[in-house]
């Protein structure tokens, strides 16, 4: 699994009892792994579908940096499963996993098509100086 | 089930779609869990600990009303399990259902501590003119 | 009068004292009463003209819930006068007041017409389980 | 009147219509009378009492430039009323006008305290080049 | 130089360290900064093409009122620059400075067009009671 | 150079204009840059001093992906030297290009302090799966 974004937690991002925000951490994930599948489908037009096993591990707190881990683990024929991790950059430790999120290709109007894509794109040689 | 937040769809609430951003609706169905959780168990003290079966069944545009509706269906020792739905509060479409969303009460150290309710407070009285 | 929406007062809710910022909660009230006016006039071509005695009673705090009351207090033939009450979800305790919020339904071009509405429509059927 | 603060109406400021989000505005002015109250009473234990005939005069539009107008119209004992114009800055239209904004100086109790003054400070030098 | 946007350091401003986060301080600077060219050169048809010489000389925190300084200090043909200051206006102590931001007008496309401008339009009379 | 984190950009992010907002890019930068830093120098306590020559190359619009690239060129004694691009993920078109960022290592005084690294740290390892 590849790590990408990084977030660093600062004060609008806690919740009431001044841990990081769930709903936060939810929606930082969401547009990750739209990032990715758009990246791995090679196009924009995909929705979110399902998400199942969402384990709220441990938390995290102001001044914390995070880490979004995404990696595709079923090609369907319009569809793209992908797994999650979240973990603290700096200790390694694990603040979520996610076991599935499902998302589907469509057309113009919402109807599901094929994406014609069967294996993970690497993109790491960029990553390489 | 009761349904009491509703939220209208801001430009600042869409994707790069147009549509509404899953982030966003799931952060905010992360703090109405939150309150809802707050109100029966009567502490604070909550954690979001899982989330299982997310669906995504439509979705919802710019101007658009969405309420939020939860429900206990299980009272644990320490925990407390929801479920949840969003609704279109014109047309009462389904936008997204979550099977189950648990909470755990916890002391100041995180720890899990019984919460000692084993029904739901109705508050809907409240509600009555 | 009916409560719906709640909120869950964060850290980005706060003003500079770390008690809710009261144009965050203006901001949410104005929400709160555009979607009540949808609602009941059945048409989102609405908007607010006119607000008037705000009363601030008491402050907010983090992790505090709030609860947002409105209520329509006078059907004209192109407006509708609201009155809302802010309350501490828990404690009861009226934070905020107001006497009067008008909006008027408009057409395309921006100019009243009649909503054709004389009374409250309703909708607590659906809080029902 | 002194017109200090100016805003560039962004997507991130706008309602479901597309029009400048009311919410928006409000805070936008809670936050710039809160500042001219600090500035004039000398000390930031300053909380909103009461705000009264918001007149929303016309709409404002994505890439408009508003500037938010402030005047001290009365020094009470612990009080400071103010009242408030809102323009496009380019047209001078009147966007929105607030008869009267109520401070009141508190101390770390929140109980009203003495504020001791009783004219305008013009801070207006500054501006001068 | 004339200051005219003030803003009032809010937690939703602080970075991790609880001080005033610098990217948000960026962010005000290139608002206010595309409002003043906007009325220098009577067309919102500008961006932002260079910024050099950013200086942050001291930090702000929770509470804090800051200004916003901007002056025009060279008219080129289709260029106009701009050099910034930010500072305390209680302590009048500088924040940040900025030695030039260039904007450059732009037609539909996006090409350069001459902007016709070669000195500041004063809008310091409005300013005058 | 590495790049990172991600943005999708969305409605959100957007100035008046509809392209992305240059101050919403440099507030992702910025985060990004002490994200960074921290990871560098194994310390959170750190400020920016000194950023220079922010070059504009080309716009961005919503829906686009956008890649911020961060390296460091030069180990100071309390300082760090950065350098930053940020590209269009999917075309490679740079976007905006950042000469030198300068941190500092500073005590809980904010007085610098040496931070006794002289090499990057690389943490690639963890991208391979």
């Amino acid at each position: 699994m590849n790590f990408y974004t990084r977030k660093w937690v600062k004060p609008e991002d806690l919740n009431a009892h001044n841990t990081l925000f769930g709903g936060r951490l939810m929606a930082w994930i969401d547009e990750e792994a739209a990032i990715y599948t758009t990246i791995q489908l090679g196009t924009n037009g995909v929705v979110t579908k399902y998400i199942s096993e969402i384990n709220f591990v441990s938390s995290a707190k102001q001044g914390d940096i995070v880490e979004l881990g995404i990696k595709a683990i079923r090609f369907g024929r319009t569809s793209l499963t992908l797994t999650c991790e979240v973990r603290n950059k700096i200790s390694q430790k694990t603040i979520l996993t996610i076991d599935k999120i499902v998302f589907v290709a469509v057309d113009a109007d919402g109807k599901p098509v094929p994406h014609g894509r069967t294996e993970i794109i690497y993109t790491d040689e960029r990553l390489r100086e």
